[in-house]
């Protein structure tokens, strides 16, 4: 196989949300309570605000393509940054230009967990705008591209019987995922280890729903401290997968749903041999605690309920074996500082061949695994040999992919758009 | 090489101090104000006390030979363990047993990194006690078996300009190690990262000793919630060194004290190369934060300041390449519930064997890079030939090794002691 030959299915990207999610699918009752993108002439931001409170950094670490030097600071508004970041048309183009035939997409301002909604006091508000949040990631962004996006609606985060019956609500929509969070107990809400949200785990069994858990979802696990060189507080939140996957693994919720699927994301995959090492020992050894996993291995209940996933891991792809190669999946994290765009298959191809990853092991972890665990067909609306690297290379030439400031591009948006007031 | 052929130096185990620490070092003056073991007939338990408070747990997680469903719960009093526990005769009779040629020794009741002492009020009492404890573990415990025992005093954690002094004082003695802590702040004195510590660095840079850092001296990294069962929170200790390790990385004192050396302590090897494929890929990509590495990569830094050692750990040597070589130590954890007595030799073989390691390589783990960091010679007391797994064994063949329950340790410990009361 060659680097063009390779298929990509991204199951980590990020979405940063127009102002016009809410303008469609949302009741007429509630509209004026909506949460709205408003600009502050003062602060010269734009924020999130509603009832539920203020995101003041709706575009988070949205970076690609600006200079390195102006990374770090996020932009100030929308106008500030890639169209690809908040405009599918244009998202789809850098698809096309990056390789990837199809992305998962995390939400922005809603949070990795959708914790935005469930600031709300008014919980009926609350669950009227996730729905309508829901409706336009798939309607409106992931419908416009039939076979380009693997939705991910946002879950109810506050509410583990509320979050089982928007499960079942989306799915009908053609869901097969749904954002939880590392660690629920972090955000002040019933713990994993309760049974509370067993209503949650039996509607994804029931739906075949899985369970998508950004890291930075709870910033629980390893927890930064202000004194803390930068450094440290945007590398070390890789690990907090490694607390979260501890946790489901000895939660008694998972022998009693052995079909939940659970997706790490961007926790990278380099943790996981060592993890796996640690545990078996650890239930060969230390019988004293009682735990059961009903007759499988540690390392076999990882294999039966994670999919993780990585941007750039040469270690992780070394030891393949020990962690299972039907257990990871690929991910760009467009459009933050971490991803590989546009060079993604690059990058990749660079650590393939280290590794020495054989065609069958390429396609698997390039895109067979996700599609697998996600329950999507990659092929049912571009043919296979358009959703290659190089197919969807070709088709993309014009896509301008230069370094361009902040002021550029705010430039290029106010001449489309008028000025952001 | 085969098995009986490796020579192995431990680099991280555990005494529980028996009752005479303070009996022959600590000046008259603060005789009846030193730390005691007293026996409360009410909870029939031992604990350590003094005006600094009490440890409850001084014989924490001494199993070893323990049945295994008397794990998990400590001992009561020092009569119902193994005697390698506390009397270091018995300890290297154990040694020998296991193959181990020398051994660095952690603390139990005075805390992984000395805290027990910074909790007097009394900091001139606390300062004296910590003197004596350091003396009886240099002259009492490793000046009883020259060449056995890799000193390891504890350090000072509440002031670094004594412990600076404290270096000085036990470096004259022969130690080429201390104790520190994953993160000081987390016990509220100063943080690594603005300087405070220098003076201790320093100190050790001028007299050659190394700070060692052992797993759960802070408890910070990976925290745990009462809620988590308890192998998560048993398990995910193991990964603080990493959140460790990441602070020192980018911590600037590191390049002020290019000669600085840090042992990390029973935090494995295994997370090594995927943190540093991490950190690599951070400094290259995320110029915004300004980060200096003086020239070096984060690799080059690691691999000049760090050793790091495993108890178990296959999936670290299959990747003992992208670690370091040159940075991996052995240890077996005596008495602990993890430690692999009395079969450390074949448990560390089957995965020598496993990542096919040459025989260089298992000199450079086994025992070569311990006493090349440490500053040990192991053969200055000991004839290399008479060093060996094999020559070790040879002459312990009438240690009783079977498992014995706390009852009959106790019955034979008052058989020879008389009953603690």
């Amino acid at each position: 196989m060659q680097m063009n030959d390779m298929i990509l299915v991204s199951v980590d990207d990020h979405i940063i949300e127009p102002p016009t999610v809410f303008a469609n699918a949302l009741p007429k009752k509630w509209v004026d309570r909506a949460p709205r993108l408003v600009y502050d002439p003062k602060s010269k931001l734009q924020i999130w605000t509603w009832e539920g409170g203020i995101t003041l950094t709706p575009f988070i670490n949205a970076v690609v393509t600006l200079p390195r030097d102006e990374w770090g600071f996020d932009p100030s508004t929308i106008a500030e940054m890639r169209p690809g970041c908040y405009d599918v048309d244009a998202r789809i183009r850098d698809m096309d230009a990056n390789g990837i035939l199809a992305s998962m997409c995390f939400p922005s301002f809603a949070g990795m967990a959708g914790t935005f909604f469930g600031k709300a006091e008014d919980k009926e508000l609350a669950y009227a705008c996730l729905q309508a949040y829901n409706d336009w990631h798939l309607d409106e962004w992931c419908g416009r591209y039939p076979g380009r996006f693997i939705p991910l609606p946002v879950g109810v985060i506050w509410d583990p019987e509320l979050a089982a019956k928007e499960v079942r609500r989306v799915a009908r929509k053609g869901a097969t995922a749904i954002t939880f969070c590392e660690e629920t107990e972090a955000l002040g809400y019933p713990s994993i280890h309760d049974g509370a949200w067993d209503p949650l785990f039996a509607a994804c069994v029931d739906e075949g729903v899985m369970l998508a858990i950004h890291i930075g979802s709870a910033l629980s696990g390893m927890p930064g401290r202000d004194s803390w060189p930068m450094d440290v507080r945007v590398t070390l939140p890789c690990w907090n997968s490694l607390s979260c996957a501890a946790n489901f693994l000895w939660c008694k919720s998972l022998q009693k749903f052995p079909d939940l699927r659970i997706a790490l994301s961007e926790g990278g995959t380099s943790w996981i041999p060592g993890f796996l090492d640690r545990m078996e020992r650890h239930y060969d050894n230390q019988k004293w605690t009682g735990a059961d996993l009903g007759g499988l291995t540690p390392t076999e209940m990882f294999r039966r309920h994670f999919l993780a996933c990585f941007i750039c891991d040469p270690s992780g792809l070394l030891l393949r074996d020990r962690i299972g190669i039907d257990n990871i999946a690929y991910e760009v994290d467009y459009p933050h500082s971490d991803c590989t765009f546009p060079s993604s298959p690059e990058e990749l191809w660079e650590h393939v061949e280290l590794a020495k990853l054989d065609d069958q092991e390429i396609y698997k972890i390039g895109w067979e695994n996700a599609c697998r665990w996600l329950r999507f067909d990659p092929f049912a609306h571009v043919p296979r040999e358009r959703a290659t690297v190089g197919a969807l290379r070709a088709r993309a030439a014009d896509v301008d992919l230069r370094t361009r400031s902040r002021a550029e591009y705010k430039k290029e948006y106010e001449a489309a758009h008028g000025a952001i007031s």
